[in-house]
């Protein structure tokens, strides 16, 4: 699906040690992404151990949410960074990036 | 939060084979929790290797999407179940467990 | 939560003729929605008006959110009088309003 | 995706007068709100004549649905236009677009 493979192929080294819009906030996300494994499993745990439904279903909703920060995190990361080069270097290329945003938030609120 | 009150523990031996609502679905639950873990490994990995932001975005979105369908899964065979059970049984405890799921859906809605 | 007068157990006519769950809370839900009415009609006057676009978006999510706690109380008022009855009644009618409810659920959630 | 080149830079006094990203959607966008407000004086009505809860909530579902395409049709625009032309006009202008349009996001992800 992505076709974007190499933004990367410049010589500075600054660039590509850095090279996603969110390196910068990359530890946070990957911290919170093992939070989000971790309850994973717990709510594995939880159906193999029949525990209460109404209990499962809230965890359900923290992972959820959870899971959609990181997404809001990765979205303004990359409207920031690569939709921002796209628009400053070449007007079709950012309509590119735009019409990816779009289609990404069409599927994350389900339309 | 949930203060349910062992039902599990009963000596009869049909109750413990098959204690909450959703025991007939668990292997189906079980398996679907199993691939969403392997899901978000992934999705740690992605944020790990710098993928794509959009396409990570794209995984987010598919977890998100079966989670809710675990959840709707629980939440049906919760009603089928133990709701079912509570308003045959006796008034106020029906009325309690409709709290309890107007409570949860409320949760899952972001209400 | 529920203060439910009793719908269906009086002799008043005008009760009898209104037989769903929520008539208890028909004024309530009946003053949301004439507040919804006006605030879709002012995010047509913004759209008309050409007003900066982050605002009507903040105005459509109170709209979307006003109408889920709509949803959310017909919903409840729902299991606790349609699907209660046909549960105490008959085992299939119970079923056959565990399906819509589901279903119901279903779309709400864009599952 | 977008075919709304240039609307700021033509010397048409109409074009002028609706500086909006979304004016060139503006005609669609008003009559799926004026279709919208259709929907939800159904839904009151429906309410009002004690209709059937389920029915209801297909309504409002549909509702929802149409106003959150709306939402993501004025989101696109704004992005190709207010957060385009920031972006290429001045770093801290486009900064405080990104912080707006995530900001919008969040609430519409009830985050």
């Amino acid at each position: 699906m992505t076709t974007i493979p190499d933004h990367a192929h410049t010589a500075d080294p600054v660039a590509n040690a850095a090279p996603r819009g969110y390196a910068g906030h990359k530890d946070d996300q990957l911290s919170r992404l093992h939070k989000v494994e971790g309850q994973v499993r717990g709510i594995t745990r939880m159906v193999g151990e029949d525990r209460y439904c109404i209990d499962i279903l809230t965890q359900i909703s923290a992972v959820t949410h959870a899971l959609q920060e990181v997404a809001l995190g990765l979205l303004d990361d990359h409207v920031r960074h690569c939709v921002h080069d796209a628009v400053r270097a070449d007007e079709a290329e950012g309509d590119a990036k735009f019409d990816e945003v779009t289609l990404a938030l069409r599927r994350t609120l389900r339309l």
